[in-house]
C-alpha cells in the first residue's frame, strides 16, 4: 500500500473527512504524530494504529516550538523518502508532512502550558520544551480530529503531559501509550541515536543495563535517594557518559516521594527517568515499574 | 419545542453523535455557550444558530475561572426555570448544563493563555479573565465539536481572543460574531443589568450615547487621545459613573493608534471600549467602526 502524501490541512481535512463518510466498517482514524526518521519505534505504533483503526495518519513535523535555543533544531535528522517507505511498509494510509508555514502561518498568540508535572525530569532540562509539545499535539488532534493517538513510553513525561492535557481539556481523543522499543543489546530505538559515533554508542548501553538491574536493587528494599544514587555511580562508569538527570517519580503524576523509605514499600505506579549526554547527544531512557510487585508493568496503559 | 436539559458530558456528546448520525439534512451544529441569565441578545444568537444548523446547543455554565476573587461570581444572577423558557422560544435544541464537578472533576493542570490582545481592556482591568474563557471555550468546544459558535459582539474583546485561539489551535469551529442588542433606550444587554438601581439605571445611558456621539466627533477630525478624553468628560457627567476604561484601538488585534493623529485618517477597523461602574456593577460597551466610511460597520464579520 502506497501512502497518500499530503502538506496542507485543507488537503488533510478533507481526506479524513471523505474516509469517515464512504468507510463501510471501522471508520475509526487512528494517529502518529511523529519529527520524522522514523525507527522501528514509531513503526511500532503505526502498526499498532493500523490494526486498531480503519485509517491511519502519521504526521512528521519537526516542531521548532519544542527545541531550545541551544538545541539540535538545525541538525535534526531527516530522510523523508525513507520515511515514507517506512510508514507505507508498517500500514499507514495518510502521510501529512506540513511545511512550518503550514503549521505556523502568523505569529501565534495562543500559549498552553501544563504545570507541576513539567516541572521536572526533561521539564527541568528542557524550559519551554512541553509548552511547544502541547501546542503542537493540540493543533494536530485538531486537525485530523483522530479517534485514538498512538504515543511511545519512551517519551514517557510526553505522554504523562499529553494526557493530562487530553483530559483537562476534554479532548475526544483516546491516548493509547505503547511500549519502548529497543534493539537487540537493549539501546532503546531514537532517531538520535544516529548521531552516536562508536564508543558513544557501545557506552550508551549503560543506560539500559542500568535501569534493569534497578527491579533487584529495590526488591533488595533501596530507598528512592539509594536508587538515584547507585543509578549515578553506575552510569558514570562510563567515561563519556555526562548525567543530565537521574530520577524516581510516581507516575504519570510525577510527584517525589519520599526519599528515604524503601521503594518497595511504595504504592505508586514509578517512574525511573534518566537523561545523559554522549557528547552533544542527549539520550533519555526510563523504566516504568509498580513497585509492590517488582516488576516492569505497562502501569499506564491499565 | 422543549429543548433536551443534559447535564453530563457523556449524555451531551452521545444526543449529539446521535443527532449527526441520523439527522437527514442539516447535520451541522451550532453552539452558543452562555453563564445563563439569558436576555434577548442569548436569544438572538441562539436563532441565528438554529437558522444556521440543525442542531442548536446552549451552554449555560458560570465559568469560576474567569471570575477574579473580588468579583460577582457568587451573586451572579440565576434562574434555569426561565432561562429553558427563553432557549425554547429561540429553537434551542439542546440546553448543557454541567454541575462544577463535571466541567472541572479534578485539579486541572493545564493552562491556556493568550498574549497581547487580553493585555488592554478587560484584559487589564479582570487579570486572568480571558485565561479562565480560553479554557472553558476550548474544553466546551471539544465537548460539543459544533460547526459554528455564536457570540456577541458585546464582548467585543472576549470575541477577538476566541478568534484568535481558534486559528491558532486549529480548531475545526466557525465562529460567528452577532450583533449587540440593546433596549429600546440604547442600554446594552447584559445580564448584570438586573443589579442596577432607578438612578443607576437611568444614568447608565451615557455608555451608548456617548459611543454614538463618537462617529460624528471622529468625522469631525478628532485624534484617539481627544476621543478618549471627549468620552471621559461624557460619561464623567453622570455623577454614579465610575469609569475603569475608555479606550479606542485597531480590532481585532487591540493594537494602540497614534494617538495624535486624526482617527478618520486611520485604515483599520477600530474599537471604541468603555468599562464604567455603576455602583458596584460593571458594565461595558463598545462601537466598532471602520473610521474611514465613519459608519457602523460590523467589520469582524466581513
Amino acid at each position: 500500500m502506497t501512502p497518500k502524501i499530503i502538506r496542507t490541512i485543507v488537503e488533510l481535512r478533507q481526506a479524513i473527512a471523505e474516509f469517515r463518510k464512504l468507510s463501510e466498517d471501522n471508520r475509526s482514524v487512528g494517529f502518529v504524530p511523529t519529527m520524522g526518521y522514523l525507527h522501528e519505534g514509531h513503526a511500532s505504533l503505526l502498526r499498532q494504529s493500523a490494526s486498531d483503526n480503519g485509517l491511519t495518519v502519521l504526521s512528521i513535523f519537526v516542531n521548532p516550538l519544542q527545541f531550545g535555543p541551544n538545541e539540535d533544531l538545525d541538525k535534526y535528522p531527516r530522510d523523508e523518502e525513507r520515511d515514507i517507505k517506512v510508514a507505507a511498509t508498517a500500514g499507514t494510509n495518510i502521510i501529512f508532512i506540513p511545511a512550518l508555514s503550514e503549521m505556523y502561518p502568523n505569529q501565534a498568540l495562543t500559549h498552553i502550558s501544563v504545570s507541576e508535572i513539567t516541572e521536572r525530569l526533561c521539564g527541568a532540562s528542557r524550559p519551554g520544551h512541553f509548552d511547544g509539545v502541547a501546542i503542537v499535539v493540540t493543533k494536530l488532534f485538531n486537525i485530523v480530529q483522530p479517534d485514538r493517538a498512538y504515543f511511545g513510553l519512551k517519551d514517557a513525561q510526553q505522554l504523562a503531559v499529553i494526557s493530562q492535557m487530553t483530559q483537562d481539556l476534554n479532548i475526544p481523543v483516546e491516548i493509547v501509550p505503547c511500549p519502548i522499543l529497543r534493539e537487540e543489546d537493549g539501546l532503546a530505538l531514537s532517531s538520535r541515536n544516529v548521531y552516536l559515533d562508536e564508543d558513544q554508542r557501545s557506552q550508551a548501553l549503560i543506560l539500559s543495563q542500568s535501569l534493569s538491574a534497578s527491579t533487584d536493587w529495590i526488591q533488595a528494599g533501596i530507598s528512592a535517594s539509594e536508587l538515584i544514587a547507585k543509578l549515578k555511580a553506575e552510569i558514570s562508569k562510563a567515561p563519556l557518559a555526562k548525567i543530565d538527570y537521574v530520577d524516581v517519580l510516581t507516575y504519570p503524576n510525577l510527584s517525589q516521594l519520599n526519599k528515604d523509605r524503601p521503594l518497595n514499600e511504595n504504592n505508586n505506579d514509578l517512574l525511573i527517568a534518566v537523561a545523559v549526554y554522549f557528547g552533544k547527544t542527549r539520550l533519555i531512557d526510563n523504566r516504568l515499574l509498580n513497585p509492590v510487585e517488582v516488576g516492569e508493568g505497562l502501569c499506564f496503559a491499565k
